[in-house]
């Protein structure tokens, strides 16, 4: 069960390490779409738009309708919910290191306000 | 600042695609750690184990401090909610389809309470 959720997540991450298979992934939030009008924006030839496209559909993130010949995706955003769990684990510590910035930045103008009055 | 945004996103997911460098992230969540220690619970040679640090480092998830020959790690989890925040757009779609299971799962037990009494 861990390992498979493990290798879920190799695949989640994996998936949506790359710029085009998350604008495709945004582009299909706004509903199904073809091969063909997925690739429009990009300027990429449809067998590199299908690789990415493999990708996404291997970590079960699109789902492929085949009609005839015209190839219908649609977004499948359900494994993201454990990719959302794995990093929210580690919100405390970003959040902390966001408050240390936000200190040490609140230390350095204050440093630097006897200066300002000094030069006038 | 977009197209850096989205290198940092390639970087930190593609960085968190990999069960090893999940499992450094998670040991030096409980503090810091050197090299040697963090290769202990993997059948992994040093250089292999390094080359993942290399990636945590590059995605700037870990910061290494060089005391003479030891190398002491520690995370870094600020590039981490960017990551949560893009995959927090998503939401209302894993959402969405957690809710459609749950509804089609209800419609199922519903079919099959009439056979149960049938049975009797």
């Amino acid at each position: 069960m861990v390992k498979c959720l493990s290798r879920q997540l190799d695949r989640t991450f994996g998936a949506l390490a790359d710029p085009t298979r998350r604008r495709i992934l945004q582009q299909l939030s706004k509903g199904d779409s073809c091969v063909t009008e997925l690739a429009r924006p990009y300027a990429m030839s449809l067998p590199a738009i299908s690789k990415h496209l493999r990708v996404l559909e291997k970590a079960g993130l699109i789902c492929r309708r085949r009609n005839g010949r015209v190839h219908r995706m649609n977004l499948e955003a359900a494994p993201m919910k454990d990719a959302s769990q794995w990093i929210e684990e580690y919100r405390r510590f970003w959040e902390e290191s966001f408050d240390r910035l936000g200190e040490y930045l609140k230390e350095l103008q204050n440093k630097e306000k006897p200066n300002v009055h000094h030069e006038k």
